[in-house]
């Protein structure tokens, strides 16, 4: 008699695949929630997850908030992966007399390095996916280098243009259209091929994650949406081209919607995802509703990526106190993202 | 020995003060909200409605949805009123044939008549206060009526220029600085003494209502609210300075606050109004949190008006599916704050 294939007994220290978690800033809460990570077996079912970090820096750390810590750390990106495990890049953090809570170049300067070393991992095929802990715009900024945050820099780093972000939780998904820009540059930014292209990424991404034709809401921008024309015309001349040519490609979507009445109760029920114009569109429902289990996707890029909806919390950083909820379930969507990534891959680094 | 104010027994038929309420455009669901509103005698406390608006449709409306009707009709406004009644104006809807869901000018004008009277009735201190059902924008314009609300037709009628919309419910109020216009506008509609104003307003109508120094937050108008001029310099020329202003008149207000994370239920609880930008950015978590039991409140006006936060649902009038409680939300309320107005002063008409 044959065993079925999903009934086969575990190999437990069969390799698994590698999940590319960067530690962040090392001075905010990045190391606490990795170590809070590394206490969770039961998310590496499938995959593992390798640190990209500092191995002192997150000693320190578990020593002060009182968490074991006994991930081996790896000397050089060149074998298989039996468990958990950190990685260093070299020179990555030369000076380890850093402070807590505080701005600084040298810790600007390795969060950089951490995911550049993980971005190559992934577009190399060594790492299925990438997770990010927060980094500090200012830190990067001591450092000179100048991105409005991590989705820009990954970006530049993979060379893509047609990127979007989406707020993901299994109660409510927002991809955005525009986010990290004035509010009063939204509507020049606005275009009907740009709402497109983000529905159709949303579309995929949901869909995959939900393993089901998603269905969108396309918000509009003005109230009520623009009222047939009384407030503001981006409606007519914009979002309803755009939505047309959404339809075009397949897709279920309904809109533009009156965006105050779209996230009542009884109208979230009927939508896998939203399609938002501006950052706070998308992100005041999304952290009403999902702000400790939320996970920012970037949508677009080579690779999978996704973050906590966090930053680096200076206030509270080495404390202990940091919920690492938003960084598991990131971590948890890494490793269903990837999934299409994985099939009959080994995980040799 | 002399019983306690507060204990003296009631008399059932003291007349008592009255709230002017506008049935709204006859064709939506302000006639069966209304009678709603007449079957609520526990609410008939202090005060008692008086239904502006017309006999025949509401007999018409309690007939086909099954609600018994049996306040009596008023000739004229020059009696004591015991309980609800109601007031037609003169020729305000001489032709009765009208369809309901459907914008008709005889129901625009109609809808204009009551507020109109209403208002008056309110000058004359003859009401206490005045509650409106919704009226139809397309309806009012079809009888050459242009304005873009109630709120705009009210400023007018009592010649106010600073006034303000204020969303309200005992779980979350948010006034508005600006609100029906274009999302492109907004940004230049903000001064430092209109953000002032409106949180003097919601200062004063939060306090009353909440009996207590009410704390106030002041939401960016920029993500992040504004990431110290990354994203828009708002912050920094309009709203700081606005801040100050409402500082020095000795309110408690915090902010500029980044609007996404302003709205958790953690943040929620530090808070009694939220000073909002824009129409969606505080309607959006309003609606979410009290779609059903909030009441548009203008502030400014020289008359207590109070409203629900719903429109005229032309797809579901006359069928008695219309959910009346932000309609008795906004009259409880209407009751409340008319309070001060209200002592010493009989319901003579």
């Amino acid at each position: 008699m044959r065993l079925h294939p999903a009934m086969e007994p575990l190999q437990p220290h069969r390799p698994r695949s590698i999940i590319a978690v960067t530690m962040g800033d090392p001075a905010g809460i990045g190391p606490e929630i990795c170590l809070r990570l590394l206490q969770k077996p039961e998310l590496f079912g499938e995959c593992v997850p390798l640190i990209v970090g500092d191995y002192e820096i997150l000693s320190r750390v578990a020593e002060k908030i009182g968490v074991p810590f006994k991930a081996p750390k790896l000397e050089a990106l060149t074998r298989v992966l039996d468990g958990p495990s950190i990685y260093e890049p070299a020179g990555s953090l030369p000076e380890k007399n850093i402070q807590p809570g505080v701005n600084q170049a040298a810790c600007g300067r390795a969060g950089a390095r951490y995911i550049e070393e993980a971005v190559r991992g992934c577009l190399d095929e060594r790492f299925a996916a990438l997770v990010t802990a927060p980094i500090s715009k200012k830190a990067l900024e001591l450092a000179g280098i100048n991105y409005p945050g991590h989705t820009e820099m990954l970006a530049d780093l993979t060379g893509s243009t047609n990127y979007a972000m989406l707020m993901y939780s299994d109660e409510i998904a927002c991809a955005l259209v525009t986010w990290h820009q004035s509010l009063r540059s939204v509507p020049d930014s606005l275009t009907p091929d740009r709402i497109a292209d983000v529905a159709n990424l949303a579309s995929n991404t949901v869909g995959t994650l939900r393993d089901k034709d998603a269905r969108l809401c396309l918000l509009g921008l003005n109230p009520h949406a623009g009222e047939e024309g009384l407030f503001g015309d981006e409606e007519q001349r914009i979002l309803i081209p755009a939505k047309k040519k959404i339809e075009e490609r397949g897709i279920h979507i309904d809109g533009p919607l009156p965006p105050d009445t779209a996230f009542t109760p009884q109208a979230r029920e009927r939508y896998d995802c939203y399609v938002a114009m501006y950052h706070d569109q998308g992100c005041i429902p999304f952290k009403m509703l999902a702000f400790e289990t939320g996970v920012n996707i970037t949508m677009g890029l080579p690779i999978v990526r996704t973050s906590p909806d966090h930053g680096t919390a200076f206030n509270i950083a080495w404390q202990g106190k940091a919920h690492p909820e938003s960084f598991f379930a990131a971590y948890e969507l890494a490793v269903r993202l990837s999934k299409p990534y994985r099939t009959g891959r080994t995980a040799l680094v």
